[in-house]
């Protein structure tokens, strides 16, 4: 089974759009497990175990792991997750981008040393820099179309020829690069008329959502804006919102119940 | 001093405009390297020191070290560098990009944990995904402008209003994001008429120029194209030409060869 196909799997099982983005930040950790030599780990590890049946995927962001040389935690995570949890897909947030021979590198960092499930990754170098990803057939490719940061606009907002930059970047990657219908796409929460946009251009294909919680992003207009005929399609993103929910011992049941809260208001709007 | 006034340095002191990329692809070592445990950092090693006068810089390509888990590798040869050529700056190409709070973590893993001096970074996600890593006064940002693969034109040829994508890239990081005098741009060799493009609109801004040797850009067209008044302006990287010259226990020497031949062919179209 596929990336494409885990995820609806998991979508229908687990009743869920809601993606957790492990991203831990151990200044921010419960003072318990603060010294601790593996707390990263043992932080996610927790929040993953006690939110799995909530969500359609987990997405660890590979910056907090390498800021604190703890790849080795990560790698331990994600084998956690795939023993403990079978069928629930990860997605490695990396936002790599290189030429090809590098991106044959990348490749083998993300899928065969982590065994992450999906990539997210940078279309401004174009099609042959996103061929090495999509040679793993079972694999996921996520490229950044409309991004949820202020600055996104400066060049996703460029008209090219009638098309906003995002929307041509849209169209491209469903008409040209998805010829394996391995590809999805990340759009922010923050500007639900680009995800229904987006929606518009590339059919039922996937959309990696970030932006709900932190970022603002409203969850009613997100799902109007972005759900498939079937009430799926959408991956929601929420890290901080649920991984610093409780800030003592109970944490983990802490996460649990905000994951609750958030699958059940994404459900809602479904 | 900050990165680019370093590179000032070197370009004078070692009268060279080479860059010594460190792609280091255990395959293609040597076989009295392979097999050992720390051949990575060897390799690596043995090139720089082989190679430190001839070079205004080395670029490390992080994705070669990930492959390998070989992390501790990297952290080790930048502090050898560091070391034993004091004033010799450290180019990180990791080709980041992300929303400021991520890019902070990743400012903490290239330009803390590595110690590099300036890292690549993709302009993508615009100029708040650029300012984590400006916020360090002293580091370098060489941010992605044209790439030398076949599929860089995909979306940087695109027309934005009478300029293509990349030339607007260019401009706005010349004219509003460089406010601090860090950046730099990645323009590739396979483009000589575009490298002339990119010059006439930074003005002296740096360009680090891959392509050289095995992509098959051609070194005068190059140097017409890219450099400044004063001969200088360019950052000419060049990896496996020399990385893989030799393939005995005399690599080092064939790599210091080949790094002259490099240096004195750029030299002689200053």
């Amino acid at each position: 089974m596929n990336f494409i196909q885990s995820l609806g799997t998991t979508w229908t099982k687990n009743n869920s759009l809601l993606c957790v983005g492990l991203d831990p930040d151990p200044a921010k950790f419960p003072a318990h497990l603060k010294g601790k030599p593996d707390a990263i780990f043992e932080f996610c590890k927790s929040i993953a175990d006690a939110t799995a049946d909530l969500v359609c995927c987990f997405k660890p962001q590979i910056a907090y792991f390498a800021a604190h040389r703890a790849e080795d935690q990560l790698e331990a995570l994600i084998a956690h997750i795939h023993a403990r949890h079978p069928g629930l897909p990860v997605i490695l947030d990396a936002k790599r981008g290189d030429i090809g021979s590098t991106a044959e590198q990348y490749a083998i960092e993300i899928f065969e040393r982590y065994q992450a499930d999906a990539i997210t990754v940078n279309p401004y170098m174009g099609r042959d820099s996103v061929d090495p990803y999509l040679a793993y057939a079972d694999k996921g490719v996520i490229l950044l179309c409309r991004t949820s940061n202020p600055g996104g606009s400066d060049l996703q907002f460029l008209d090219v020829g009638g098309l906003k930059l995002y929307e041509h970047v849209a169209k491209i990657i469903a008409s040209e690069w998805n010829t394996t219908g391995q590809c999805a796409l990340v759009v922010g929460a923050t500007f639900p008329g680009e995800i229904a946009r987006v929606r518009e251009i590339v059919g039922d294909m996937p959309l990696l959502v970030p932006g709900i919680g932190a970022q603002g992003g409203d969850v009613e207009a997100t799902l109007k804006a972005g759900r498939t005929a079937n009430g799926t399609g959408l991956i929601i993103n929420n890290s901080r919102a649920i991984l610093y929910a409780g800030k003592g011992e109970d944490y983990a049941e802490a996460a649990r119940n905000a994951a609750q809260t958030s699958r059940d208001l994404i459900n809602r709007y479904r």
